[in-house]
């Protein structure tokens, strides 16, 4: 890839074009809003010229419902040769590109997972995309050649690129980030009204629960507006799930017996299926959920034995998970089953026997992961 | 404060001792299950003797419902002479205080606003509680000997304190904790069940609002249900909520005309005010939300002239929030308007004179903090 234009220079596309002119990618930049695109200029995302023959890429970092207008408008002035978009819901651009009567064959839809509360082009970074997944959704007739311009351009990146279906995707973010996003907003919505000492009695939680909820809401409109039917679906059954939460902790309150026994029951089930489900969210993209293994140690029952022991390992840099101490009554030694990650069960072995402890055999436990 | 006693080293328990242990204070450790006591030891956060005499000040760092019971036989023993307790609920404790028949002059509650997904002591750390707030809730009779020891406890663990009602506290932590909790828990549960495929499709924002569901149900389950009737007030508001938004979505779906403009009307005021309580959770304790001023700088219309001024200002360490740049037709420079924090601004103006640059003179435009 030789040359490249980014229309619209917010955070995604000043991000895209940070990243190509680093690799040294010509990249023209285009924005109807002028301090937009001045300001990306001066960052070093490239040039506000207008390329004199069409770039090898265009990238319409512009909002979902503008996507279809835009590329009429690129491809009749023959910007480029193939071209793509970064908007966050997939099926609707693309029917509005079918609309508008554009050439679908130079069109892949793209959306890169990155991103942040912070928009505009000073909250650019080149490195956003960094081992984040970037999905492609080509549907027939993409040709070959604009779907490989637009791998590339993910790779350059520094993304992963997945392939999807365009529903599936939508159904998918639906899910993960559409649903999730109002979910925060109601939560914060809450707090909007409130006395301002009760929100002082918060801790890194509520920040957590609320960060996304400070998205811009007109961008989140004209998302969720395009993704409408997939998210009602998803918060429909959070809605389910939240008249059981709130019956069963009226019941907690002023019920006795079976039926206070029962909303326990109720209760614990939301927040164990809560925690089984937040133990699916990738830990980071590309990175496995940690896998753990227990390592038994034989430790003599003398003061300070098991602190020596915490140390050497924590010295070797590797991270005890869990522990359990178990004393046998006619032995002068404990065991100890320290839990680390599996990778570093042969280092943490390896360690033991240098220091004189005696690691015992034991066919590892199963991932905890 | 000279000796402590902490009883349950769990993740709080064990944080408070290695926090005191650091500062000189002689600390005991109790805890009936004998491999977090060990642990909690080897850690160096104190000894598992028995104290000879009565310690300063005991730290109950038991589940909310045992409150009562340990305070009880703590006080029989003659354990100490002050006590509080970390339950992260107030009223319902004291209640089992006063029924326990414990003597409520000598126990201050306490709730320290820090914790973490992970539990256990080798998830404890002396700093936890650095910088964050930790509520106590005297009640009369409390005598004022018993609440500055509790106070002292709470600044050696480098936390500042905030005295409340306790029945304030709750209604406080049913808003900005435990309501949220089960938000975070409903949004994650829907991926229990999900396909890994779409879960694959996610980014930061989705562990940001599910990090909470990880923790605990047991310990989750004991919280709520001694906070029930609060938090089921601020989930029956957001269920309200809930409903106008599903709502609003199929009729964004399905809907045209007026309808439709009362839909999106109806999104864009949960967005809103989403987007306002967000910008209302403190972003860290003791920091004030930034405040931000306008430096307006006359920029000559030359090519690169304002990439030069975004250098400059960044070698100063100077974070550029927002820019606004406005071209006058009639003028051979245009006018850049930098919006940095207050506390920057007299910096960057005097950067900005030592290289040749025209500060304009304006009135500092309003916090946006």
């Amino acid at each position: 890839m030789r040359s490249a234009a980014v229309v619209g220079t917010g955070l995604i596309g000043t991000s895209v074009a940070l990243a190509l002119s680093r690799r040294g990618v010509a990249v023209f930049l285009d924005d109807a809003d002028t301090t937009a695109a001045r300001t990306a200029e001066a960052l070093g995302a490239g040039s506000l010229a207008a390329p004199e023959q069409p770039v090898d890429v265009a990238v319409l970092a512009v909002p979902p419902a503008r996507v279809g207008t835009v590329l009429k408008s690129c491809q009749e002035r023959g910007l480029a040769h193939a071209y793509t978009d970064v908007a966050s819901v997939k099926a609707r651009p693309y029917r509005d590109v079918l609309r508008a009567a554009c050439d679908p064959a130079r069109y892949v839809g793209g959306h890169p997972l990155a991103g942040g509360e912070r928009s505009g082009p000073l909250a650019a970074r080149a490195d956003l995309f960094e081992g984040r997944l970037w999905v492609l959704t080509p549907v027939e007739p993409a040709d070959r050649a604009a779907l490989n311009q637009v791998l590339e351009l993910v790779a350059l990146c520094g993304a992963t690129p997945v392939i999807m279906d365009a529903a599936a995707h939508d159904r998918a973010v639906a899910l993960t980030s559409h649903a999730p996003h109002l979910m925060s907003s109601l939560t914060a919505a809450r707090l909007a009204e409130a006395d301002g000492e009760d929100i002082r009695v918060s801790g890194q939680g509520l920040r957590d629960v609320t960060r996304i909820a400070a998205g811009e809401p007109g961008l989140w409109g004209d998302i969720l507006e395009a993704n409408a039917e997939a998210v009602a679906d998803v918060l429909e059954a959070c809605a389910d799930d939240l008249r059981r939460t709130v019956a069963a902790l009226r019941a907690l309150h002023g019920a006795d017996g079976g039926a206070r026994r029962q909303a326990a029951a109720d209760l614990q089930e939301i927040l164990r299926r809560g925690r089984r489900g937040a133990g699916r969210v990738p830990s980071k993209h590309g990175a496995r959920p940690a896998e753990f293994a227990t390592v038994p140690v034989a430790v003599p029952d003398q003061p300070g034995a098991l602190a020596r022991l915490f140390a050497a390992v924590s010295e070797a840099g590797v991270n005890i998970e869990d522990v359990s101490i178990e004393h046998a009554v006619d032995q002068p030694t404990g065991l100890v089953e320290l839990v680390v990650e599996r990778s570093s069960t042969e280092e943490v072995r390896r360690l033991l026997d240098a220091r004189g402890w005696t690691a015992r055999d034991r066919t590892p436990a199963a991932s905890r992961g």
